[in-house]
């Protein structure tokens, strides 16, 4: 039995979503086991609508909650009553509980994590990798998308290590095919962190480093997992997510100017339906932060059920397939090859 | 009569896309004259298949090409007898020659500019500034897309006053709306770069400064103008072509794939032809460098000869404009309110 807590409140749709999002992931992982943190009586009420397997599922009483506006650092020393703070201290606390997920502020996710929950032995720094269709039929994992803003050559080695444990053990991706996020493609490009990590990169033996990735490369296939510093990574995978809505949207918009737009439109709607569900990011769960001691699962903001049940069977699968423990056996490896 | 050079090697379609280019902009222009540098033989048998107006023409014989290998400085000390080191010769030394366009290497070119040209008083560095379309209607401007990597709040500061006036004079954006690229909207976010340039911005007064942007932003409607480090920058434009056309790509391959959805966009062809049209980077020109004291036009190494008009013209409306005499008074203000 995996046993994983779920934030109940801090998302955009919470806690309707996340205590539905939780029931879908019962239903679907019967060695799953959830604890759902918040408001009890709010999740009592909401969980009344569905028949739960109620001997798989607990709550933990938080009442307070945190938001946008708390100041990470803050949340985490005063909002101990939170929904947040007490599923973060139960995972500290009950080595039964092997995971999280929240779509709370991702500040206070990250700080928490960091000073509760502790890295796997050997990590300098967790870092978020979500995961994005490569439109070629395969996905695309991005790390790190925001965590940390500072990072020497080694945090970006380190990164590549995870994201391919997490893509080979979770997702199926044989010998994934690693990126250096560049402003070019020619091993000399970028700045002394740029190339220092190209070097590194290049003379590991436990990744397979595939040179450096530009940001066209998202949906290029020539790549399964590109590495990068959090503050492009969290531009990039912004700007990708933002131009795919901007452009499905212009062409409905498009589609509504004129009768012989409408009408072409009727035969194509079921592909104008397929790209749309490809391109929605909330069937892709959320960002798996890598490097915890335990796993940790941040959700979007803004998901919906979808997202929160794919949340919690990321986490499920992270902790079946032993991830952490992979990461840390590996990481070994590289300190000694150092 | 505006007088620019044109380098006319090193694209990737170069010679015949930059002629070609090159008798375009003379047709749209006529207050426009061009010197064409690169092997005088090859430019002159290309030129006899149009009829431009010899008499606004030069060309500049250059028997050697720069090319991507050659590293950036190298290229400047040894090539000089390149098209692209001899136009910017001609650029530094003539005073009667305003503005380079070129489709070469962009760190020679870059190089070449710094070390030859020089800035305009008071820059502290030059920076690119390429053009999206907002999907709006309007423009959006990029500043910087790949110059400078490592900066400081200030440079950031000079790109918001430098790609303001450029907006504001040549493309008829008033009071370009300014946003900061960061990893979130509220006025904390972001490493200590961010958080200095925000307050810097804020409280200038020659820009309309907007806040903090998203890479979601680009297609938002909400800026006119996003000012990053060139790293960023880089990543931002590139992620945003790539994903365009990988859409757009996949869109077709679709309706390929059924013939129901062959029959609807029979009646949408024009829709999609629009569509790839307004995506369609070729048609925004180049990247104008802002800050160097005569104007530096980079096109896109992959350009067509629509492109390279589109950037002649650029480089003519910037020196019809005066952009860089308005920048140098404007940045003066700037540095005497500091």
């Amino acid at each position: 039995m995996v046993k994983i807590v779920v934030d109940c409140f801090g998302g955009d749709r919470s806690p309707g979503v996340n205590v539905e999002g939780a029931v879908r992931a019962l239903e679907k992982e019967k060695d799953l086991y959830l604890v759902l943190s918040g408001d009890g009586e709010r999740i009592r009420n909401l969980l009344d609508e569905y028949s739960p397997d109620a001997s798989r599922l607990d709550i933990l009483h938080a009442p307070d909650v945190i938001d946008c506006h708390d100041k990470p650092t803050d949340a985490v020393r005063l909002k101990r009553e939170s929904s947040m703070m007490k599923a973060i201290k139960l995972l500290r606390e009950d080595n039964t509980v092997r995971g999280l997920v929240s779509t709370g502020s991702t500040g206070a996710l990250v700080a928490a994590a960091l000073l509760r929950i502790g890295r796997i032995p050997g990590v300098i720094r967790p870092a978020f990798c979500p995961i994005l269709p490569n439109l070629h039929g395969g996905v695309l994992g991005i790390c790190d998308s925001g965590a940390n803003v500072d990072i020497t050559p080694d945090h970006l080695l380190q990164y590549a290590v995870m994201g391919s444990v997490y893509l080979s053990e979770t997702m199926g991706v044989e010998k994934p095919r690693v990126g250096l996020l560049n402003v070019g493609a020619e091993a000399e490009k970028g700045d002394e962190l740029r190339k220092q990590a190209y070097k590194k990169l290049a003379s590991c033996p436990d990744i397979n480093f595939s040179g450096n990735a530009e940001g066209r490369d998202v949906f290029s296939g020539d790549f399964d997992l590109i590495v990068c510093d959090g503050f492009s990574g969290n531009v990039l995978i912004k700007s990708v997510e933002g131009t795919s809505l901007a452009l499905l949207k212009r062409l409905k918009s498009d589609i509504g100017s004129k009768f012989r737009y409408k009408l072409g439109a009727l035969f194509m709607k079921q592909m104008f339906l397929d790209e749309k569900e490809l391109m929605n990011y909330q069937n892709y769960g959320g960002s798996v932060m890598l490097g915890t001691s335990k796993t940790v699962v941040k959700g979007h903001g803004s998901s919906n059920t979808r997202a929160v049940t794919e949340c919690i069977l990321q986490a499920y699968r992270m902790e079946s397939a032993s991830v952490n423990e992979k990461i840390e056996s590996i990481l070994g490896k590289v300190e000694n090859n150092d």
